[in-house]
């Protein structure tokens, strides 16, 4: 697809090979100036995740892009559009990391929204509307911040999507001060985002793309260097499951006397997992994790029988029916099976993340650009949480593209090549020159679940 | 079965009737004076143990029973047969508790030969040879002892089983002090026990009958109050198993990518908890059991599929083939569902206890009492260890009367009926009284396996 305005994929290709060396000087600064020793640390608003924005910023600068900090502190860097009015697309992703993570979960996504930026100016491209580049502040929020909060503190932040009062709950797990006082200690305006109307919202954004590392091995097995993301998949979690039996001597007590814990947990697991393949079978989305599982360190022994085990449940799927129906086969499961071993089990409650669809509209628009630069790639879901899916939540059209990464996420062996990233960005270009073109007959928006 | 100089069961049920008084006095003595304010705590080769030693000796001699203890502490109380020279039988189990025990585990076997004896003495029976109550030391080891030791070290020093070495390895948990220092402490002779011969043998002893409380609720479920016990059952033991598979992402990693520790650990006991009812199903003796079974608290994490899992397993039977087949089973399996699921399981090294079965014509002639006494009985196996199965690694012929008890053992909760205790003192004081009759034709000893 070339249209008036728009580069040729050759020309675009080009551009975009000429822009990755800013890109890897910013991953190897980033990596020199936010290492702890072990990975890298770049806490969410504090002194790690400053240094990351400083120097992105001062990169997209010297671009000449224009460059802002909204409220919250998210940063954006922009190339104005003929229409400064109209809607414009942004893509980006976080720039903070979990303590002693990786260089890319996060800063391959900002990064490679500024290359896309620069090759299109340096093909002196005039989009019809702004694009943006956007660093967000503070997605792991998770591994920074306690108390009570949703995470994704950022975007959220951003979004109009805070809970009442959560700038003052989240507090910072090290410091013991509030999300509001971090963010005006970061020279940011809590009170703006406290009261004011959204600073991100439908009539500002066309839509969102992020690009991102896998966090997974498919791509990597699959030979591929990326990925179109169908989905960012719900969970549903039992944090404090439990089986209460009775403990008794192990040597002194027959089979059908015992009330034991883990031998009936045994059962109900094992069911699940057959039941996961009746799932899959079916072509539905479905992971299930039981990451968690121990009888009580003060009680258990070699020669007693368990009285006690406890556990999680990870139900995850694009579907929150999948999830709805896989929980409503373990308390099934769990009733029948403590009823027929004497024990109890108690799975505790459910918490939903639900589902965030990618636009349909996107997602085919990302799918041509691939075929037109000849990108191999596959659609896929996303398992782990992005701020793609707050976008979702307020309406704004989101996608995501992952790139190959191997070492999964989250540690310091996170191993994305610059090769398939330049991929990525060339395909994040190809989508930013041609977004404005009219959509394929057909394609709609497909809501947050 | 009546015979020339043995009592009629109604006089020696009378006789057991009148000597019960004295039981219940002196187990509410050792209740007073070794209560801990939780428990019982009769501290082997300590102040608990000497307590309750005193006590019983002191009752004893003023019965007219001839009263020693030999080089390792063991209590004996002699009723004197006509001929001094030839073996005489034994009846007797330990006085020490475990810290924060029950009552009854031991004490209740002492006492009971001691009332038995008080009642012969009562009805003038001469037995042919001697017949002896035994207050034995230290069952219960592995609560006082570290260090390396092997158990049961009163009955095990007097028999002539002690490793070389181990009056000196076993060393007492809360003093430091070895096994020797404390029993010289207590006022014995260590010296005699390390080099002398066996204090108690074949030559001596002409049979062991220890009666004990049921620590398991077979007796209470099937409204019995005496067992005779089949066998002691062996055990086939992996302290250390392990699955060993890969941490990662529980969202991104879709099922085939996955090495999963736990579902695989799942099936494994899965699949021996079904093998389990097979060996049932033939008619065969075991009970299997993982007591401990845990993912690693440093590693584990709701949304990990799990790297590791550390699980036990405890494998008990009558027969050592039976056990030998559970872990051919459980080896079997692993390195099926490993090679399947790509995780690697360690079992580790399985340690065998070998069973130790009770001697057929006592349990016979247990059986004879029994229906002359119309106590209602059912023969079962015992699924702990026992003093009684050091007798019969000697070539001592050996057997034990259970006892029905509420509340398990080794715990406050011990709850064991004085009526039920008093049948078991009925039918111990008829086996003494008849026990030197031929034994009926076709009875053989079996011996320890």
């Amino acid at each position: 697809m070339t249209a008036a305005n728009t580069p040729s994929p050759a020309a675009l290709s080009r551009a975009v090979a000429e822009s990755l060396p800013l890109a890897e000087r910013l991953f190897a600064e980033l990596q020199a100036r936010t290492g702890d020793g072990v990975g890298l640390t770049r806490d969410a608003y504090g002194k790690g995740e400053q240094i990351a924005h400083d120097l992105v910023a001062e990169a997209a600068r010297s671009l000449g892009l224009e460059v802002r900090a909204d409220a919250a502190g998210n940063l954006t860097m922009t190339l104005a559009g003929r229409d400064r009015a109209r809607p414009g697309w942004f893509s980006g992703s976080h720039l903070d990391t979990v303590p002693r993570g990786g260089n890319y979960d996060g800063a391959a996504g900002a990064l490679a929204a500024l290359a896309a930026l620069t090759a299109l100016k340096r093909l002196g491209h005039r989009p019809a509307a702004d694009l943006t580049a956007i660093a967000i502040r503070c997605e792991e929020a998770g591994s920074w911040f306690g108390g009570r909060h949703g995470g994704h503190l950022g975007s959220r932040a951003a979004l109009g999507l805070l809970w009442p009062g959560e700038l003052d709950s989240a507090v910072r797990l090290d410091t013991g001060k509030s999300l509001a006082w971090h963010m005006e200690a970061a020279g940011f305006d809590p009170a703006r985002v406290r009261s004011g109307p959204p600073l991100l919202g439908p009539e500002r954004v066309r839509g969102f793309v992020e690009l991102h590392i896998e966090q997974g091995p498919v791509l990597e097995a699959a030979g591929l260097p990326l990925g179109i993301v169908t989905s960012i998949r719900g969970s549903l979690r039992a944090r404090s499951a439990r089986c209460l039996g009775a403990y008794t001597h192990s040597g002194a007590v027959p089979k059908e006397l015992r009330h034991d814990a883990v031998l009936a947990t045994v059962e109900l697991l094992g069911e699940l997992d057959r039941a996961w393949d009746g799932v899959l079978a079916r072509g539905q989305d479905l992971v299930f994790t039981v990451g968690k599982l121990f009888t009580d360190p003060e009680m258990h022994g070699l020669s007693k029988v368990p009285g006690e085990v406890r556990f999680t449940l990870d139900i995850r799927s694009q579907e929150t029916a999948t999830m709805r129906a896989m929980e409503a086969e373990a308390q099934r499961l769990a009733a029948g099976i403590g009823a027929r071993r004497g024990v109890r089990f108690e799975l505790g409650p459910f918490a939903l993340s639900e589902p965030a669809a990618m636009d349909r509209g996107i997602r085919e628009r990302l799918a041509e650009g691939c075929r037109a630069l000849a990108i191999p790639h596959q659609e896929m879901p996303c398992g782990a949480g992005h701020d793609a899916a707050d976008f979702t939540r307020v309406g704004i059209p989101a996608a995501m593209i992952f790139v190959r990464n191997q070492g999964g996420s989250h540690n310091p062996g996170e191993r994305m090549e610059i090769a398939d990233f330049g991929e990525g960005v060339r395909l994040l270009a190809w989508f930013l020159a041609t977004a404005d073109l009219p959509p394929p007959a057909g394609a709609g928006f497909a809501k947050a679940g």
